[in-house]
């Protein structure tokens, strides 16, 4: 049986002193491992389907959205940072501890509605995936479900997302 | 029998005046095509088998590549902009027509070797690419082939990339 938890690296001060990083890219390097991940991935939203596509943050959001949309087929609208989508955008700003960061998506992605899928890496403070769900549900889509690889427990994350459905693999503190 | 090109939306004058950019978001956004577009990946490879990884860039590679492993069964080693990877890392810089650009690969991410399958979403001018050669080849691996879902064939990237292996999906001017 694989465990997960052995496949994550530990990374102290990154990406400044004070915090401790983990580290999926030694969690993606072994095939079985990766692929192991994406079968977890599908079986801990199976619940929530059906999904008419996954929304996913770049880039590392992508590592891992892209085999689940392949898997569960659907398809994957991609949230970028300005600039980056060739299409018309809506964009969307939000807090970070200093500053404010803007992610965009395709103005016509979800044109017809659909029950969306949000995937990433890491669940932290929240502020990525809630702004990617109100991107999707004020512009056509239902957020059925968030599904994260790893969860940092003691930042709250999940009490920011404005969605009931939210799961992740791996709990840190 | 699904035709890809269908699905590529061309973009005029992005990212800057006078370039028409192939759109691969029209690709993904729907399961079947991705799926297909995957399928057709891994078929257009499979003379140059066995790989050991794929090494792709972010963000858009990270799209195709991931998938793509997950369905090959085999790890995935991202190349990432500076800063990005937590671990100590390999950089290669490279010149783009204005400027240079850097890219940055996990030290230990070929310490035992490795046949590597590279992977991106586009073939333009090469520089990338090739950049991703060397830093495979100076670090421990062995580029077995690379694979595009679009190649720009009249900017001649393949005759950048110092690997014989080249295959694309789908090639325009």
């Amino acid at each position: 049986m694989i465990n997960l938890n052995d496949h994550i690296r530990t990374i102290q001060d990154f990406p400044i002193p004070g915090i401790l990083f983990y580290d999926i890219t030694t969690l993606i390097r072994k095939g079985e491992i990766f692929n192991e991940t994406i079968n977890r991935l599908a079986d801990s939203v199976e619940s929530f389907k059906p999904f008419d596509a996954i929304v996913a943050p770049e880039s590392r959001g992508f590592i891992f959205a892209a085999p689940l949309a392949t898997k569960l087929n659907v398809g994957l609208i991609p949230i970028r940072k300005p600039g980056k989508l060739p299409c018309k955008t809506v964009s969307k700003s939000y807090d970070l501890e200093y500053g404010t960061n803007t992610i965009q998506m395709d103005v016509d992605a979800l044109k017809n509605g659909g029950r969306i899928l949000i995937v990433d890496d890491l669940l932290a403070t929240g502020g990525t995936v809630e702004a990617c769900r109100s991107l999707v549900e004020e512009n056509g889509g239902e957020v059925a479900a968030a599904v994260f690889v790893i969860e940092l427990t003691s930042l709250k994350g999940r009490e920011k997302i404005k969605t009931k459905n939210i799961v992740s693999l791996l709990q840190y503190e």
